[in-house]
Order: structure tokens, then sequence, then C-alpha cells
């Protein structure tokens, strides 16, 4: 079967199915995403306008049996930051897409008029037809009504009310192995998918071939070494599986940078109380399992999974960033009620980074107060969901609500909100969010890696020396590692085992029957980062905007007292490739 | 006396008098608030941080005898557009400011905590004082208490609400000869004072000598041609003492560029209702004279006054874009609810042109009815006054509404409000809105009058040819005029009469006892435009921010179902000068 190009025109809602062309078939994921929005999207165009195209790819690797290669890319011109943007997640189709043979779907145009649609997704093709029953619905009751209408293992890609009311914080939601929620977070894509006014996208690959090989043996020799390695690495063989991400919230304050109170201060008080320590003990307690997957075939089961004491599930996948964001930065010290708000997002469709961050901004605003989780629940489940005024203003992300509110201390890079690590004492990951394509990202080029947790080396986290170099060579192996459909988290023993790396691309090898080079997944990572710096720079985006805010720079963060002291020369040097 | 500069630092509160330097003595007006803004504010600094100014200056011919030369200017960066802004209001402080030889007034950094400050500005110099009393009230309260207070000649530069709430629509307003208001529009200058915690600048010129003339005699000549030009000039002479600005209703409405219903239409079936001779008519009926000044000296008296039918007063300096904005824009059909919106934005300190934009754009999204100005009066008074979340929604500009609601109907260039022309049927404005400096602003380059009104000329509104160069010329005379401290109006006669010109730079010359060319008006005109510019690129700004919404490219306004068709690069030819 050969791959194909499915491609949707909401104007006139009319579908066709194209061959690859030459230049997309090298590609996979947020390198094909990236390429074809490149080509495709004009830069200046209105992010909710007909003008801009909603791509989906998965990686080069998914649809087979490497372990963690079920991530699905995203792309569009963003609405939050307006430059290009790529978002991967777990869940249910990137495999499926694989199977049938869809190298990328993409979605363009606009409709005129109220009218809602779904798109069905399958081996014969896409159809599009009207949407009533499930508009105004959130995301688990679309994946519940869905299974009913459809089948239970039909794949869902739908958006949330936030999603629909066009938010900037609306991400893209995908059905999970168990029937629950992961995301294409950050950037607003839930908002160009709802200004397309697509409702969901259901995908059934019901009878679809397997991925084919060119070379089975050698496949499974090196997936059998890439496994190997995810399992021996101490991060993703134990930390991350026993406590999940939120093990960050301990290890973070210990370094003092652990944002809180809006990134007033680098440590907070009631750090215990939210930690992923505390996480685990909390669902011991509550008789739950404590690991899951965020897609078949994941082995490192990082998604934890989150229950009232009766046992009721409230949420999974309940990462750092969103413990981070509602808890330190909000000061709000209930993991319960963190719980309920990560829930709630998931069930809106909101990105819990950029939720969290502006949600601090307004109790910087006086909105409500700082650690007033109920008032935090409410105003997500009502104003957000339902789009009051207020609503409007926190949907907007932080920048917006930051503007709103005439404030200074908006934490954004890009229009983006900053997350979980304060670039102040952690300055590779500050870096990052300077000169990532896609605004303040920390997966962008994971320096923490390398300034707190010392894997792959140590780089002294309060020294500029080393941080934008640093930052580059993760930013162009990330590029890389998001075109191969796997989990970042393959990052941990790619950077400290020897037989990591070159275990993945004998898999790309082995699927494609082709023979790359250590050196042509650096190149690959450098022409993604090229294509996505040069799609910004004719949006308009020039290096006065690889800045972070001000008050970074004149406010010194406790307990280590540092500020962000980078020169725009040293940041400009990022692009020196 | 010498010339010299006052600097108040609102961060340790201290002021000092310095002497102005070489660079900057032969500035006034925008040439000489954008000199220094660009010279002393980091061009990447947020709006409404420590780092930026706000700069008030008299134009170089402030404080003569000069006909209309009472205007005065502040520049900072702004908050709305992030690029530089100048705007030059009436009132009665630019003369005050050249009796007392202040050449400029550079208010600088920022107070901590919550306290709130008056400065009182006199021949002795500058002092700031606490404020409580007048926190939270409008401007016309502000004045009538600082006429108790002080003296009944005292001069008022204060913000209302909207500028100590730090909208993007605040503006700073300034009294005029009646103790009424005029505004430093657009751009959102009233913000930046209020993030400054300045709630007014009380002008105490009591007692200052007049300006010194170097030929008092050549003056007093040029003088004379120069104001029996402005009076013979059928603009300047007959139509706008008449009608005032509002004359314009019509003459667009038939030209079928009075963008209707947020830029939907060019005309609107209800003009004649909210027309310059239904106002004056109205007038007439309830016995109140129709001309007045915006600041003595003024010949033109475009400012009309509206009172309700029992002759109390409702507003004064009631002009075309803001009866454009809530009328045709709006679909506001009563000229009684337009002067009271009209009333409301001067009290509350709201910039006329953008609040009317963003409430067509709130209508667009269903936040209230086309037409209904009731409603909008409501929201006006209640929740922009008080920042309720409605409030700080469309307080914050059409831009920023228009993202929060997700539309793409949004007028706005570079983050500013479209006014009161079409640009797809009247080309030349168009290109004034993309290029100009300072966001979308018809004043910057008002090729209205060759396009609409054969003032000066003909160029076609409908046709490309020739308004790139048209823009161009109209930008750098409006960049030199508003040096002078003369109002744009003087524009009509300069354009026509041959006279006139030549006496504008004679005034100059004999004020300051120098012989300038109209070539060098020329040349200061390209050294403003170029050095704002200079700062806009240094701030980030590039070629791809001069261009219009794309809605304006697939959308055909009626009557002539004109579209947007420039292409980048006949845009990109304005700069080459």
């Amino acid at each position: 079967m050969h791959d194909k190009i499915l491609r949707v025109n909401m104007t006139d809602l009319s579908t066709v199915v194209e061959p690859v062309p030459a230049a997309w078939i090298g590609h996979g994921g947020r390198g094909l995403t990236s390429t074809i929005v490149a080509a495709e999207v004009p830069p200046t165009c209105d992010p909710l306008g007909p003008r801009n195209k909603l791509v989906f790819a998965p990686g080069l690797l998914s649809g087979t049996t490497a372990a963690n290669s079920g991530r699905l890319s995203a792309g569009a011109k963003s609405p939050l930051t307006g430059t290009i943007k790529e978002s991967n997640a777990g869940g249910t189709s990137a495999q499926a897409f694989a199977r049938m043979g869809i190298k990328a779907l993409i979605l363009e145009g606009m409709p005129e008029g109220d009218t809602w649609y779904g798109l069905h997704l399958g081996r014969d093709g896409v159809s599009i037809k009207e949407e009533r029953e499930l508009i105004g619905l959130g995301n688990f009751a679309v994946v519940k009504a869905l299974e009913k209408r459809l089948a239970k293992k039909v794949g869902v890609i739908a958006i949330g009310p936030a999603g629909e009311l066009r938010m900037n914080l609306a991400n893209i939601s995908v059905k999970d192995p168990d029937g629950k929620l992961r995301s294409h977070g950050r950037g607003g894509l839930g908002a160009v998918m709802g200004s397309k006014r697509i409702k969901f996208i259901a995908v059934d690959a019901e009878g679809a071939p397997p991925v084919e090989l060119a070379d089975p043996e050698k496949f499974k020799a090196a997936a059998d070494v890439f496994a190997s390695a995810l399992s021996a690495h101490p991060v993703s063989g134990q930390v991350l599986p026993t406590y999940g991400t939120g093990v960050l919230v301990n290890v973070m304050n210990e370094a003092g940078g652990l944002p809180t109170r809006n990134f007033k201060y680098g440590q907070f008080e009631a750090h215990e109380s939210i930690s992923g320590e505390r996480l685990r003990e909390t669902m011991i307690a509550r008789g739950r399992k404590t690991r899951r997957g965020c897609h078949s075939g994941c082995i490192v089961q990082c998604s934890k999974t989150f229950t009232d004491e009766e046992g009721n599930y409230i949420t999974s996948g309940f990462e750092y960033p969103t413990i981070w964001g509602f808890g330190a930065n909000c000061c709000i010290e209930d993991l319960n009620a963190i719980a309920r708000l990560d829930g709630l997002m998931d069930d809106i469709g909101c990105d819990s980074i950029e939720t969290a961050v502006t949600f601090a901004v307004a109790m910087e605003a006086g909105v409500l107060s700082f650690g007033d989780g109920k008032r935090a629940i409410e105003i997500l489940d009502v104003d957000v969901r339902e789009g009051t005024p207020l609503g409007r203003v926190l949907g907007g992300g932080a920048a917006l609500a930051g503007k709103a509110y005439g404030l200074t201390r908006v934490p954004v890079v890009k229009g983006q909100g900053i997350p979980a690590y304060d670039p102040r004492s952690v300055k590779g990951i500050g870096v990052t969010y300077c000169t990532s394509t896609m605004g303040a990202d920390h997966t962008a080029g994971y320096s923490v890696a390398m300034n707190i947790l010392r894997v792959g080396g140590c780089v002294d986290p309060l020294e500029k020396e080393g941080q934008v170099e640093l930052s580059r060579n993760l930013q162009i192996a990330t590029a890389a590692v998001d075109s191969t459909g796997l989990c970042l988290f393959i990052a941990f023993p790619a950077l400290d085992l020897p037989e990591c790396l070159p275990a993945v691309v004998d898999m790309i090898d082995a699927r494609f029957g082709i023979c790359l080079e250590i050196e042509d997944v650096v190149s690959l990572g450098k022409y993604v980062l090229k294509t996505e710096h040069d799609f910004n720079t004719r949006a308009g985006f020039t290096r006065a905007h690889d800045r972070l805010p001000e008050f970074f720079e004149y406010e010194p963060l406790p307990p280590h007292g540092a500020v962000w002291d980078f020169t725009p020369e040293e940041l400009d040097a990022f692009w020196d490739f």
C-alpha cells in the first residue's frame, strides 16, 4: 500500500486523496507537519482564518512495534504565538494513521455559517458529516458518545468547549488506550480546529494491515536494544515509572528553580504537599495502580491516574507542569484540587500550562486570591467552559490576560506562558524559552536535563557559560526525535547510553530500507528548526522577539538572587548554525 | 529665559531641571517627543514597565500668536501597538509650556506600591505630591476639583478611570479653554501615564512672560498671511466651522467608503440621521452656539458642542470619527446616544476611535447587538469605567477583544483599530494605515484629501496608482506639521494656497531667528518618520507588519465591490525614500 496525503477543504467540504510529493517522503511527525505548514500556509495569515491549515502526521516509526513510538504530530500557524507550531501527543491515532498509510491529513479552508462538522477517517478515505449532538460537550462525553455511535475501539481527536470557543489556550485532545485523554498541548491548536468548525475526527483503522518493514529482522534486533535502553536508564526505567513527572516538584524546589507565586520566588513552602512522592503515597493509600501509558507500546508508563478517596476517577496524565502550575505558581496546596483542575482541563480541552500560568497572572491582577483552589475550579468550570467575559479574558492565555489587566509581571515569550522552570536559576532552559520557534516551551530543548538532572553531563544552572550551545544541541536533537513519533523521554537513555541512538537510527533504516548515519539525524533536526525559523521570519518575527520579559532582568529570584543576564548578542548566537 | 528639560523620575520621586541638549534644540512637538523616545526608551521594553518614558513637548510655534498653534505633543512606546507613539492635542497647556520655557517634560521610572501622585508644573519647576481625593474620578470631576483646589485658569493633563486601569484604549485628557476636554488619542498613552501612577499634571503658567520672538515684525506679517489662508480655504474657512468634521458622514457615504457594521458595508442606510448637517440643525434647534475652538488661538472652530433638549451639556469635540464609529460602524442611528457615548469617553478617558471599533467587534462577537446604543452606554459607563471582566476585554482594544473572542473580522493594523475610511474604497488611506509608524491612523497621512475631498489634487480612490507616493508625501508633511504645534487642518490651505506654507516657514524663522527653506521642512518630516521607523525596527517590527488584516483582501466592499489588492512589494516601496 502506498502512503497517501488526505486533504480536506472545509470551505467547499471537499476531500481529496493525493500521492505523497517527493519532498515529503523522507519526513514524518514534526518534520513533516512543519514542512507542510511552511510550504502551504502564508506566514502572515490570520491563524483563525481560511488560509491557515491544520496538519496531522504520524512519526516515522509510528505503527511499528518500536517502544514509545505512538506520538501523533499536529502543526499549524499558532493563534497564541503567531509562530509556526508543532505539538505531538500520545493516544491511539498515530498507529492507526500509519497502518492506513496516511502520511498526513491536511485540513484547510473554513466554512461559512454556524454548522459544525465531524470527520470520519477510515481505510476508504475521509468523509465530512454535519454534527449537532456533540456540540458544546466536553471531551469525556464526546469520546463516550463516539464509542457508542461508532465502535469501542474508534480513535478520537477532538476539541472541547475551549476549542469551539476558539480560545488561545485550547488544545486538541486525543483518546488514550483507556478511553481517557491526552493533549496536543500549547499554542492553541484547538482554536485552529474550532475555526474550521471540526468538532472531532473519528479514526477507524479496523482491518488495516500492519505497517510494512523493509527489514523485519534488523528492526526487531534494534527495537530490542532500544527497549532495553529505555528500561535500563534510571530516569525512564525507574524514576518516571514510579513517581511520574511529579517527581520534579521536590527536585526543582531544592534547586531553587520552582517558580512560585507567579514567578516571584524559586521555592514553594508547601512543596511536599504537591510532590510526586505525595502523589504516589496518596494513590497507593487509595488503592489505585500507579502506572499507565499514554499510548499502546509505551514502556515508561509515566502517566499517573488520580482518584478521589472513594476511588472515583478524577484525572490521569497528571503531570509535573500542571502540578507546578496550579500548585507552586498559584500557591494551591491541595493535590486533590489540582487534580480536579487537571480533569476539568482535559474535559474542556485547555492547555494545562497556559491555563495555570494565566490563572497566576489573574491572581496577580486580583481576580482571585493566590491559593484559592475552590474559586479556580469554579472559574474554570463555569467561566472558561461557557466563555463568559472573564472566561474570554483567561481563555486568551497569559499574554492576553496580562494585557487586559495592564500588568508587567507576565511570564511569556512570543505570547506563550513560561512553564515550570524559572529561567533565572535554570539558565539553559531560559535560552530555550527565548529561542524556541514556538514561544516559551521546555520540551523544545530540555536543558533541565544537564542543568539540574545531570543526565548527559552537567552545566551549572546559575552560570551563562555553555547554555546557548546546550540549548542549541538539544533543540536540534528534539526536532529530530519529534519527527520519529517517539516519546521525548527517550532522550534520557539517548543522552547517557551509547547504544540507544544507533538503535533508533537502525529502526528507521530497517523500516524504510535506507541507510542513515547519526549525522543525518543531526541534519534532520537542523533542517526542521531552520524551516520553522524561516516561517517565523516571514511571519514578521525578529531577534527582538527572542527575549524574556524584562522583569526577569530586574527582579532577583530567591533563594539564589539570580537574574536573567544574557545580552542580546549572546542569545542571537543561538542561530549561528 | 533659556529653554529647559524637566525630568521626573517616578521610581525615586526625584525631579531635575536640565539644559536642552544641542541635538534637541531645533525640534519641537512630535519631532522632539519622537527624538527623545527613540534616544532614551529601549525599543523592546514593556510599555507599562519602568523603562518606558512619557514625554510632553509643545510645538515650535506654540505660545506664539500664530493661529491654531496650541497643540501639545505626547510621546512614548505604545502599549496598544508596541510601536513608538506620538499624539497631539489642543487644550490650554502647550502655550503654558512654551511660555515657561519647558521644551519637554520627561516622565520616567515607575513607583512601587499603590500610591497615586499628582504633578504640579509651574515657573518654579515641578513637584510631586501624593494624591488620594481624585483617584477613581472621571476627567470632568478632576478638572473641576483642580480648578477649585488650585486656580480657575490652571491647565490640566489627566487620566480618567481607563488610564488608572491601564487600559489600551486609555487617552491622556487635557482641559480645553472652556474647562471641557480634549484628548491625546490613540495608542493607549493614558495607560502609560497610569503605569507611572500619575493621575494628573496641573500646569500653572501664571505670570510667565510671553514667548520671545527673534523678529516680531516679520512674525506678525507671516502670521497674518497664515491666518488669512486658513480663513480663505473653503474647508478650514467655511465647511469645518459650519458643520465640524461630521460633515464627512454624508461625503463618505456618497463615496461608498463609510465603514458600516464592522466594515461589512461601505454605506449606512441611516447616514442622514448622524450627519454633520443633522448635528448642526439639531444644535440650532436647541439654541446652542455651534462653533468653538479646542485651544485659544484657534480660528477654525470645528469643535462642536452637543446638548440635550433642555440645553444641558452632553459633549463637545464631537468629531466625525466618533460619530462614524458608534454610528455607521455600530449601526447606532441616534445622534443623542452617540453624543452620550462621546461624553462618557471624555469622562472615562477612552479613545473614541479605538472604543468604537472595539464595540463593533464586540457586536460581531455577539456581546451586544448592532444598533443597541442603550446597551453600549451601559457597558461603557459600568463595565469599562469599573474594569469588570467585560470592561477589561473591551478596554484592551479591538485587537485584544477580537483575539479574546476568536474572530477574524478584526479591523486593526499593528494592533490599532482602523478608523473611519474603508481602505478598500479609499486606497490611499489604506496605504497610510499599513505604513504609519503608529498602527492604523488616518491623521498620519490623510490621503482622503486627494482621494475624496479633492484638496491638493485628485487621485482616484478605487485605483492603486499613485497612492503609495501620495501617502508618503502626506506622511512626510504631517510629521513636519506635527512638530510645529499647528493643528493638522492647516493642511487644507497648505495644499491648495501657495502663500500658506511659506508663511509657516516664515513664522518659524521669525520665532527663532533662523532661515529655513521649504526643503528643510521636507527634510524634517523625513527625519521624524525615519527616526520612528528605526525605533519600530529595533522593537521587532518588519515589513510583514505593514499589512491590512486579510479579510479586506477576500471580502468585497459594497457598493463598489472593492477589495484590498496591494502586493507586499507595492506597499514596501513606501519606505524607499
